[in-house]
C-alpha cells in the first residue's frame, strides 16, 4: 500500500525528473556554445538516477505552505538537486569516498572516467544558478538573487563543501561530539536547510516565516542525519543501494557511534516533535511537511 | 622599464588580490557556519598565486571605459578571477592534466592532496556567485542577476568546463580545424568574452555596446590562445612556470600545429587590428583596451 504522503513524494519527484531531463537536454542554450555529447551524459548519469528527490520535494511543499509560485519552485527544486548530485558526482571520486555504486548503478567515474566525473560535478555546480537566474516567469529579481546568494553560501566554503573537508579531516583525527555535529550541520544540514528556506524566499514571505522554514529545514537535516548514521550501522548494501558500514569501518565519529543506538531513536523523536512545534503556527496546511519529518526520521533506505 | 600599461595591470592585479585576500579571510560570512581553515588555505593557494589577473583586468577596464562603478566592477573581477583559479585547480589534477607546477608553485594537489584540490576548486566555483550575488552598493538585482546568468553560460557545460571536456576528448580523436576553434572558443574564448561584457553588464550600457565588448572579449578571446599555442611551442618552462611543450607531445591539435607559426603571427596582427575596429566608436577613451590586445598577442609567458 502507497500511502497518501508516498504518492506526493513521488509525483513531485517526477515533475523535478521532467524538467531535469529538458534542462539537461542536448540543445544548447542563449550564450551557451555546444553541449559536448559525452559531459552531457555524464551529468544526465549524476543525475537522472531515480533519487528519492527528498530536497526538491521540500523546497516545493514549502513553497506551497506560504502560497509561492509552483513553477518557480519547481525550477528552484531542479536547480538544487543539481548541487546535491554534483556533491555526491565529487564524493564518490576515488580520491574522495571511493564508491563504485549509487542507488545499485555505477557511479559516474565508474560509468565514465574520473575526469568526466571532475567536470560533470562541475558543469551541474554551475548550471544550478544558471537554472535559477534565467528569465522565467514567478519569480522577480530580488529573489532570484537571494536564491543565488542562499544557494552559494549552503553550497560553498562554510557550508557544504566545508563539510565535506570537515568530514575528510575527520578520518585523521576524530571530531568530538560539537565536531560532529557542526561537520553534519555543514555536510547534509545546509542544503536541506536551504530547500526550506528557499520556499519562504520564493514566497517573498515574512523575515519571520522565512525563520521558521529554515529552522524546521535545520531539524529535519539533523534527523536526516541521524537515520542516515542509523542505516549506516543496521542496514545492509542492498537495501541501502551502495556500500554500508563504512562509517564504522573507518572509525569515523558519529553520533550514534558516541551515544548509541537507544538515544539517536529518542532523539529522532524529539526532532519530529520540533519539528511539528515550529510549522504549528501554519496549521493544517503544514500537515504534508509534518509528515516529511516523520519520513526522514523512520526511512529505511 | 615598465610601460604605463604594465603599471596600470600590475595596479588592478594589486586591488583584486587585496580584495580576493578580503573575500578568503578566515571570519565566516552571514549564513555560513564554520570555514575549514584546510579548505580555505587551499583556496588561497589556488588563488593568491601572483597571477598577471588579465581577467580581472578586462572586467574593470570594460566597465571604466563605459562608466561603469568602479567598486563593483572590482567584486565581478575577483569573483571571476575564483571561476579562473577553480578551473586551474581541477585542471592539474592528476585525472585531469596531472601537472605539478603552475607559475613555478606546486600545483593545488601537490601542496595539499587531491579530495583538498576537488574541494578547494568547488568551493571557489561557488564562492563566485556568493561575491556577485552579495549584498553591495553600485550594482542593481537586475545587473547582479544578469552577471549572475552570464558567467553561469560563460563557466558551465556550454562553456569552459566543455570546452575541457572537448579538450580530453581532443587527446583521442583529433579535432578538425573547426573542431578547434569550437573547443578554444569554451575553454578559454568564453570567460575571457565574460570579462569584457561584464564591464557592458556593470555599466548597464546599451545592447550594442555590449554587443561590441562582447565581440571585442572574443577577438581577444583568439589572440589569447594562439598566443599560448605559439609559448606552448617556444618557451622553455623556466619562462612559463609550468611544463610546456605539453601539446605537441600529446599530439594535441592546435591551430598553429596546423598553419604553421608564420600564419599565427599573421592571425594575431589580424586580431589586433579587429580589436582597435571594434573599438575604434570609443575614441580615444579605448585606449587602454586596445593596447591589451596588443598585450595579449605578444605576450612572452
Amino acid at each position: 500500500m502507497t500511502s497518501a504522503f508516498e504518492t506526493r513524494l513521488k509525483d513531485n519527484a517526477a515533475r523535478t525528473e521532467a524538467l531535469l531531463t529538458d534542462l539537461l537536454s542536448d540543445a544548447p542554450r542563449d550564450a551557451e556554445i555546444v553541449r559536448p555529447a559525452g559531459l552531457l551524459s555524464a551529468m544526465r548519469h549524476g543525475v537522472l538516477n531515480g533519487g528519492k528527490r527528498l530536497r526538491p520535494f521540500l523546497v516545493i511543499e514549502s513553497a506551497a505552505l506560504l502560497g509561492g509560485d509552483a513553477e518557480a519552485a519547481l525550477r528552484v527544486a531542479a536547480a538544487l538537486e543539481c548541487v546535491h548530485c554534483y556533491s555526491l558526482v565529487h564524493d564518490d571520486l576515488p580520491a574522495m569516498d571511493d564508491d563504485d555504486l549509487r542507488r545499485g548503478q555505477p557511479t559516474v567515474h565508474k560509468a565514465f572516467d574520473e575526469a568526466t566525473a571532475i567536470l560533470a560535478g562541475d558543469s551541474l555546480l554551475t548550471y544550478a544558478f544558471d537554472i535559477i537566474a534565467a528569465p522565467a516567469t514567478g519569480l522577480g529579481p530580488e529573489a532570484k538573487l537571494e536564491l543565488v546568494l542562499a544557494l552559494s553560501r549552503a553550497a560553498g566554503v562554510g557550508g557544504m563543501a566545508g563539510g565535506q573537508a570537515l568530514d575528510l579531516a575527520a578520518e585523521i583525527a576524530s571530531p568530538d561530539e560539537a565536531g560532529i555535529v557542526t561537520l553534519q550541520a555543514m555536510k547534509t544540514g545546509a542544503l536541506i536547510r536551504f530547500a526550506c528556506e528557499a520556499g519562504a524566499i520564493i514566497a517573498r514571505a515574512s523575515v519571520e516565516d522565512r525563520k521558521r522554514l529554515s529552522a524546521y529545514g535545520e531539524t529535519i537535516g539533523l534527523a536526516f542525519q541521524l537515520a542516515d548514521d542509523l542505516l549506516d550501522l543496521t542496514a545492509d548494501a542492498q537495501t541501502m543501494g551502495k556500500a554500508t558500514g563504512k562509517d564504522a569501518a573507518r572509525g569515523k565519529g558519529t553520533l550514534v557511534a558516541l551515544n548509541g543506538q537507544a538515544w539517536a531513536e529518542r532523539r529522532l523523536e524529539q526532532l519530529v516533535g520540533q519539528a511539528e512545534a515550529l510549522l504549528a503556527p501554519f496549521g493544517d496546511k503544514a500537515a504534508i511537511l509534518i509528515e516529511t519529518a516523520r519520513f526522514v526520521a523512520d526511512r529505511k533506505s
